[in-house]
């Protein structure tokens, strides 16, 4: 059988063009090592509904992936960002791999699985390992391909850095010091500095995974950091879009004042 | 072994209304293809909490599904979409199975999956697809009782369309004008017009997955929707007790203040 | 091969004080029961994230769960609960076998999983059943440890029972007089009285399930009543600085406004 990952990259954008080869992309069969997910294919999702099978051919892999606010490359971090930050693992194997296809390093992935367990939970963290581990195997992705446990650090922002620790400190130092001492010594200080993924990324990661578990509060603070670091309203538009399919539409709907309070407040 | 599906549908109510025979209902065993879950028995329950197996037998089996102001059926639609939205895997295939003994059709259940892919995001149908294609293999219910992928679709109600697009596009058609093309393109203009679920009851599936997963900002519009579709306030009452238990009782005490504002503002 | 559930608890207290010690722990085999996830060792972490290994042995066992503010056994409570509330199986087994060590009783986790069944939904009870019964059987836990069905209560605090119930009646009691009945009857006069968990253990299950799942508008009421029960602002504030790493930053900094506020109100 033909599988996703036996398809040079070039061709798996045919694929990702043409509905008609959709089908080749959902029947990647996978084993089952302990613990690691069936993916269904598009004929097991027919089985249950033509309808969910024309839409995952049609609207999500041949026009949303298609369009053009937003690389192929991105539309993959945003899409293991929602499943690892909502626990999904039935469409991780499937989406780990066409994150590598769509140009997503292995040591990228290692990176966003590490910052969702800071930013999600440990345990979602623990539940993407499981699957990324068995994907990682089937392609031959080796340790050495991956960031180090330790290593150099990017340079820290310092001015905007203590801004920010000033005004966490202000405003929750005396409830949660211990929260705001790791806010700053192991996420800011150590965990976004780390090279294997570009700030910009990091904070995508970091956008889609809040506006797909509904933690409003969070995005301004955090869709700012990401612009800052590159991200465009353009983008930002199309993480939205994107996002609609892979975290439900209530979730964006629920997103949708924040960013437009927070794209109305910058200057560009 | 006596399970559920055996039995005449005239039974099963036999048995929902006699704590007694509940924990027949909790043996249907499964067998373990790809992927599905393995349904703990009531003595399952029991062997770790026998609180727990008691309070399942009375409150929840014996005394909540028997309350007259909501149907088996709208009970079974309220109970699938606040699995399906909270992924909860464990619980389905008991669940698509008594949905289909209070009189939810294989057709229904397929197009509340493609609604919840939609509205509680994409990989919840996928997961619900491996549940539900078993559980149909296992009754042998074939394609030919499911709503084709493309055909005819209800009419639209224009006015009341065109005022909702109006509204949304004045709100976010510049921060997100993808989000806006789908939702009026694919949802409004097609998703809600499958005439595979009655509109009442795809807005009750909405409803209960909003309040099911904490989604309090996008209530107000889809209780009016689905009070406007025909669900009654006793209805809408019964439909946050059922959830107090299917979603917990944080959920449902989250959404009060918003429902009774929804029925405060409406004439009935 | 030495697993934790061998160690003397001494030795996994010597354990969880040396980094070096702690792959020893997560190296715990489990078979595979129906429904039981494999655990990832930290060998499994290392081969996708060397830096999640890292930062699992490190801060997470080798400092967090040492901080003197929280004891072990409430860690415990707060992971477990956690865990629960948000349906993360994989970690479920490491963390139920944990808790057995730190000190929560067989019978505790039992009335943790009926407590959560109610405040965080049926499901996340069942599928904290299948992996409980499972750690149960493996360590010889018969059903003579756990707590009975039925039995004798705790005494009601009837004046602060009699409040709350004609707040809540005047607010709800004609939106949803079933929720209104069921909490009063099911929850407030049977669920919180059951003597197999304390009332001040009780509410650090729920405060600490809101916390994790971001149901911020539940916590004021909640942690007052925890703080009634015993729970010190000291030991909130580790409870928050535990659930940054088990439920992820956002759900945390999200919640400390509102425990911020509830510290101001009250006189100690």
């Amino acid at each position: 059988m033909v599988t996703m990952s036996m398809l040079p990259r070039a061709m798996v954008w045919v694929c990702l063009t043409l509905a008609a080869c959709a089908q080749t992309q959902r029947t990647t069969t996978m084993d089952r090592p302990d613990g690691v997910p069936v993916v269904p294919t598009l004929d097991d999702v027919r089985a249950v509904s033509p309808a969910l099978a024309r839409y995952t051919q049609g609207p999500l892999l041949g026009d949303l992936w298609k369009r053009p606010g937003l690389s192929p490359r991105d539309r993959s971090i945003v899409t293991l960002s929602a499943l690892i930050a909502r626990n999904q693992s039935v469409e991780m194997p499937y989406h780990f791999n066409l994150a590598l296809e769509t140009g997503v390093k292995p040591g990228e992935i290692s990176e966003i699985i590490t910052h969702l367990a800071f930013y999600s939970g440990w345990a979602n963290g623990t539940s993407a390992v499981v699957i990324a581990k068995d994907v990682f195997a089937k392609r031959g992705i080796t340790s050495n391909q991956l960031p180090p446990a330790t290593g150099d650090l990017l340079p820290l922002e310092e001015a905007a850095e203590a801004q920010r620790a000033a005004r966490v400190e202000e405003s929750f130092g005396s409830v949660a010091p211990g929260v705001v001492q790791y806010t700053s010594n192991l996420l800011f200080r150590e965990l976004w500095l780390r090279p294997g993924l570009a700030p910009r990324d990091r904070s995508l990661v970091t956008v889609s995974a809040l506006i797909a578990t509904g933690q409003v509060a969070q995005i301004p603070y955090h869709l700012n950091r990401a612009m800052d670091h590159g991200l465009t309203k353009a983008q930002t538009s199309e993480v939205l879009t994107h996002l609609a399919f892979y975290a439900g539409w209530p979730n964006v709907f629920s997103a949708l004042p924040v960013v437009k309070d927070v794209f109305e407040k910058r200057p560009n």
